[in-house]
């Protein structure tokens, strides 16, 4: 059952490219593959002087040496920080300043999570992006039926239209919540439903030890215990409870994670003004501070476990007191962000697509793609949050699922830059045209334009008169169309048979053995 | 008449920046005033290597020196060119290597464009980020009315909007085709307009050499001959006649302004595809060559006149042939294009909040935020069509008007980056608040909590709940009723009575010396 494991070598993934796959699919018509991750072709957005950087990376050392981080009910996790001499007082442990950057030294800067299907395999650090969709949602949303809870049948449409598109790299987490499975019994679904309906790489529960175990062991099914120990191929998204407590549901997940040499992704969620100060650089000071401290437990647990450097900055109105998403506070926070996390040579998770509104409409997309541009400037590895986030991430959109992971096509092309050889420099095409006439006809237009822009499928650039004609349709009704028809196409990913029922066998044993549990 | 200057020094203007006048404008409950203009506190994202902007600088010099670019039907600028040892070959121009180059170098780097209210001059050049309506729809649209011509009534309601706005900094030009007006005498209703309804900068005519005379003598009245003759006070938007044609109506109305001391704004429009090639650094090397000669030409007519350095790039549908509009490779060439005219030393007009959707839907603001963030991330000093772009620039719309200009509101927070200094790292806060408790009420958010977040007028952040409760209302609805309470609520600045009646005097003159016109 131990998969055929091909590392993924930055040329062939850069060879295999989104252009080659969209003349693929425009010549056969048919859902073609992107690339199983991208590699920047451009530079990071870098904002901040060093001076700067060294007053705010001064300052999470002072809020961890003076002020420190409380880690509440787990035994285990005080007497890691013992033995690696933190100042332990009841729960409250503080850090001398540079100890946690000497732990992180064992963490990986980059490495390979692993999927079933070992061309969807990803990198995650270095110059990668991976696009993966939003995460935690109890509300779904379509604008036929509106808003209602998820379910387990939304989740796993969820996971095939994610799995259907060219433009997404990983099948996500909890993508969201499937209220109609019980609480202590969901995590084992969802995991299922990530292997059954996408071979890319996915994220397992964090809701208790046991559930991220259960997830774990569920890979190890799927890839063989052995493979699972050496490789990554899992991962696990915990959040600290800001400001400055790491609780125990979250430290037990972190370290079965790491314990297995599964990547922990490291995340406050700090709202401006609720769980952090109001002002941004602190916010981010604390969140440095934060991060640190968790990234350095999994390199306690297991020295040399990938982990990734997390975050999630976000504001709030100040008038009415509600999160906002989206807005600039944050995106241009994020910048400085990638910069901390690049000195600390650990791959980056950072902003996605934010926002908001309760539709998929303008303000979707404003705050969205100011939010999701700041995550790739900023140089995130790892975009969670990449396709359907509306309502404050209280609701997964099919809509904007749709917009979403079009956009995520089109920064396929922006993140190759701008190439420069002599194909591309043109001077034959100008010798050839000369001034005054037009390029339509022209060899070099000939040769180059099948690869030459990128082909959106959900915005319309045709003339008003042709787009009246057709019925006047906004994004979100063709958005609509789209999701429809990608599910009535969807092709299952081959799932051999034996793994199948050792997986289902699997979730039937740890169902039966459990009465069900609503909260 | 003549109106007391007063410099914008960029302390000052930083002083009375967003953060303050938003407190006034909550205090007071009133429209308040940003900032006469952005000066940006963070970097220009610069992502091409010296090695390949040498070689696209290369071959811009190779198409202007084998290839040439015509001049059409303009006897003096041939005459300029042969004065400066340009190739002359009937109308075609061909230049040495660096012979551009060194007549660019009396052009100035930056200059102030008075408005008629000094407190509203903008600094163009150097870290100045000026925002502008979107320029020459010929319709105009709104979800009440749809799609309809413009009027100048159209024309003056976005003046009004746009002067009522604290987050725009210029009036526009052709803010939208007033198509009742006759075509010959456009353009004095325009400019009259302009100074009318608003008291910012603005731009003029640049559709006949006399239309051009016409919009600068109208400032004359307003400003004096000896200020204009001194200071820049209107700009002359010009295009080439992409590829490499300027034609007698551009340059005979860039010679006008340029001879007035005026600023023309020199821009290729090219769509990869159509009037350039279709690969990015080709059109980009087209585009450096064509703007070159353009910006050289102002300084042949008047050394030293100020210049901006303009930009149009985008893309075509390579399916329908349609132009499409903010679409990932001009978002990316921008930067590049960036990079370029700093190397000139000369002003940037680059990119714009471009979309070719019909509707202010969440398309228009996926590409339009895209497109926008281009242009302050490659450092363009003039952004014209900031606000209003709908349509692929054939119409004009209120709602996506109010929304742009509400989005531009955003950009002055974070074109502010992330500031460092002891109340923003916020120590203080976490020794106050420490781990596990909330920053609501601390003494710090108590300190900061005005100036905080970027508070929007458009986008909805309330919880869903509410949200639905009030009307389920989407970012077009809330905009177009934010439209309609912005005119009503609009007040006039003071014009002086005489100098109203002058320029009154002279539309009437003008207009009875020629019959209409209406091609």
């Amino acid at each position: 059952m131990e998969p055929t494991v091909i590392e993924q070598a930055p040329d062939a993934a850069r060879k295999r490219g989104g252009r080659v796959a969209r003349r693929e699919l425009r010549s056969h018509g048919q859902q073609g593959h992107g690339r199983p991750y991208i590699l920047r072709g451009i530079p990071t957005y870098d904002i901040m002087s060093e001076e700067n950087l060294l007053r705010i990376e001064a300052t999470a050392d002072r809020i961890l040496a003076e002020i420190g981080i409380e880690f509440r009910d787990d035994p285990v996790a005080l007497d890691h920080w013992k033995r690696a001499g933190a100042k332990i007082e009841g729960d409250l442990v503080k850090f001398e300043p540079g100890m946690l950057r000497e732990i992180l030294k064992t963490a990986p800067a980059q490495f390979t999570q692993h999927a079933r299907n070992p061309n969807n395999s990803v990198l995650i650090g270095g110059k990668s992006v991976v696009f993966s969709p939003a995460y935690g949602s109890p509300f779904v949303m379509d604008i036929d039926k509106g808003r209602r809870y998820g379910t387990i049948e939304d989740f796993q449409n969820f996971v095939k239209l994610a799995q259907s598109s060219p433009w997404l790299h990983h099948s996500g987490g909890t993508i969201c919540e499937p209220v109609d499975v019980p609480v202590n019994k969901r995590h084992l679904d969802m995991v299922y439903s990530h292997i059954k309906y996408s071979d890319r790489g996915f994220m397992g529960s964090v809701t208790a030890e046991s559930r991220a175990e259960d997830s774990i062991d569920m890979t190890r099914i799927v890839f063989g215990e052995k493979f699972v120990d050496e490789n990554c191929v899992i991962l696990g998204n915990v959040n600290v409870n800001s400001p400055l407590v790491w609780d125990a549901t979250m430290t037990t997940a972190l370290r079965a994670y790491a314990r297995a040499n599964q990547a922990a992704v490291v995340v406050p969620f700090i709202l401006g003004g609720a769980m952090g100060p109001v002002t941004n650089a602190g916010a981010i000071a604390q969140s440095l501070a934060e991060t640190m401290a968790g990234c350095a437990l999994t390199q306690l647990e297991r020295p040399g476990a990938p982990v990734i450097f997390g975050n999630f900055l976000s504001s709030m109105s100040l008038r009415s007191g509600s999160p906002t998403f989206g807005t600039p506070e944050p995106a241009i926070g994020s910048m400085v962000i990638g910069q901390l996390a690049r000195r600390l040579n650990l791959p980056l998770r950072c902003s996605g697509n934010f926002t908001t509104s309760k539709l998929p409409d303008a303000q979707a997309m404003n705050e969205g793609t100011m939010s999701m541009l700041a995550a790739v400037h900023c140089g995130a590895n790892f975009i969670l949050h990449s396709a359907g986030f509306l309502d404050g991430l209280l609701s997964m959109s099919y809509e904007k699922f749709v917009m979403d992971m079009d956009f995520c096509g089109a920064l396929h092309t922006y993140l190759d830059g701008v190439k420069v050889d002599d194909n591309q420099l043109a001077l034959e095409a100008f010798q050839e045209v000369g001034p005054g006439s037009h390029f339509f006809g022209c060899g070099h237009t000939m040769a180059n334009y099948e690869t030459a822009f990128w082909d959106t499928e959900v915005a319309d650039n045709e003339p008003f008169e042709k787009w009246e004609a057709a019925g006047s349709e906004d994004a979100a009704i063709r958005a609509n169309k789209r999701w429809k028809k990608m599910l009535a196409e969807y092709q299952p990913p081959p799932l051999d048979a034996g793994t199948d029922e050792a997986l289902r066998d699997f979730m039937d044993r740890k169902k039966a053995a459990m009465a069900d549990a609503w909260y």
